[in-house]
């Protein structure tokens, strides 16, 4: 079953009018016509069941059948602040297997060695919304504009918080360290890794040093396996 | 320091001859020179630790000055035999990434709905030569040419089988079914997954059905969340 979008619906909205773009590509793309089904999310956490009332090119209208709030709402949360990697594709992919896998924040960090230190998020967004649609989530991962990584160290932050790096110095395994169900902000450094001025600062703000493994990986590799790690710790 | 992949190499080599390729690459792009360090894997575990004597843009002669044998040697064995994706992207990022993680043998199985028959597994060997490189590793991941989904089933494997599936159906998570330190082979269907038939004939051939988590994960997503699960089970 088709599935749409759309973040302003509303719980109590007896129908949706799909946007042009929306509608053009439901009527003419999937050719869709009345009475076909369809589901729509909110990104958080609606899936709706909905079905088309009125197949107009431009002015689709569905009516909503049922309603299913929190779907498959995570337990626990998972904040990953990386570094943008200097191509770009590396960090899409990284988006859109996170969203697969399961995150609810993402913070673009900008490191002493960052070779890149802007991203269009608008483009980074659609990804996202590709991958919840594609993997079924009713939840939209956050996507915050970039920023240095002093900013995130300074932020308040009411869960655990960990630093991946490749510097020596003592690191526990995120499944010693993690109280399950919890909240969790993990920063990966870019390319170069962090400096060792950066990693001072985050453990003198309370982060804890962690290892992802024996590898050597990239850092969309290390940012992912994060990703996988406190997804399967909590399941 | 630059490491060359020299899969013809042989622990008692007292110097080994870069090929004009390399040497054109040491020398012209590089710019390494005389007495200058480099690091070799041959892809069976071996990491050498060698100094240019010659510097020739064709024919580059090193001092091999130590060598390390079973480096980093992993302490199970991970075969995941996939059904190639679509679009190529998809197959090559699961490659460099799985070799990044740890895999030893990858598979690709044509399957009932599969869209791609073939693969140019040169191009496939050479991202997982590069990520080898990147990620510091010694043993070369072996990649099988295409083979229907039948030769797999059919083959003796003196490990534990596993397919992973989306049909409904009893299955158990990788960490309640494998013997760590195991030899492991899964099965990672194809875009439109297996079909029931496969899916029967698999059990049938004493492979366990497996869930990978309560996402819907793409065909690379999830032939890397079961090497990342093995890899992790065997920490």
């Amino acid at each position: 079953m088709h599935l749409f979008y759309t973040p302003d619906i509303q719980p109590t909205n007896p129908q949706y009018f799909l946007s042009e773009e929306e509608s053009k590509h439901a009527i003419r793309v999937l050719r869709l016509n009345i009475g076909d089904e369809v589901q729509l999310i909110d990104g958080r956490g609606g899936l709706y069941g909905a079905e088309i009332k009125v197949a107009h090119p431009k002015r689709t209208i569905l009516q909503i059948n049922s309603v299913i709030s929190e779907f498959n709402k995570r337990n626990h949360y998972l904040h990953i602040a990386i570094a943008p990697t200097k191509n770009m594709e590396r960090l899409e992919w990284f988006l859109e297997k996170a969203t697969e896998i399961g995150i609810d924040e993402i913070s673009l960090i900008i490191c002493q060695r960052s070779e890149r230190k802007e991203v269009k998020t608008d483009r980074s967004n659609k990804i996202i919304t590709a991958a919840i649609k594609q993997s079924l989530k009713a939840y939209h991962p956050v996507l915050n504009e970039p920023e240095p990584l002093a900013k995130i160290l300074a932020r308040e932050w009411d869960g655990q918080k960990f630093i991946a790096h490749c510097e020596p110095g003592e690191k526990i395994n995120l499944k010693d360290g993690i109280t399950p169900g919890g909240k969790y902000l993990i920063l990966i450094g870019p390319e170069g890794d962090f400096t060792p001025k950066e990693i001072e600062d985050a453990l003198s703000n309370d982060y804890k040093a962690i290892t992802l493994g024996e590898s050597r990986l990239r850092t969309e590799t290390a940012a992912l396996e994060a990703c996988f790690e406190i997804n399967f710790l909590n399941r």
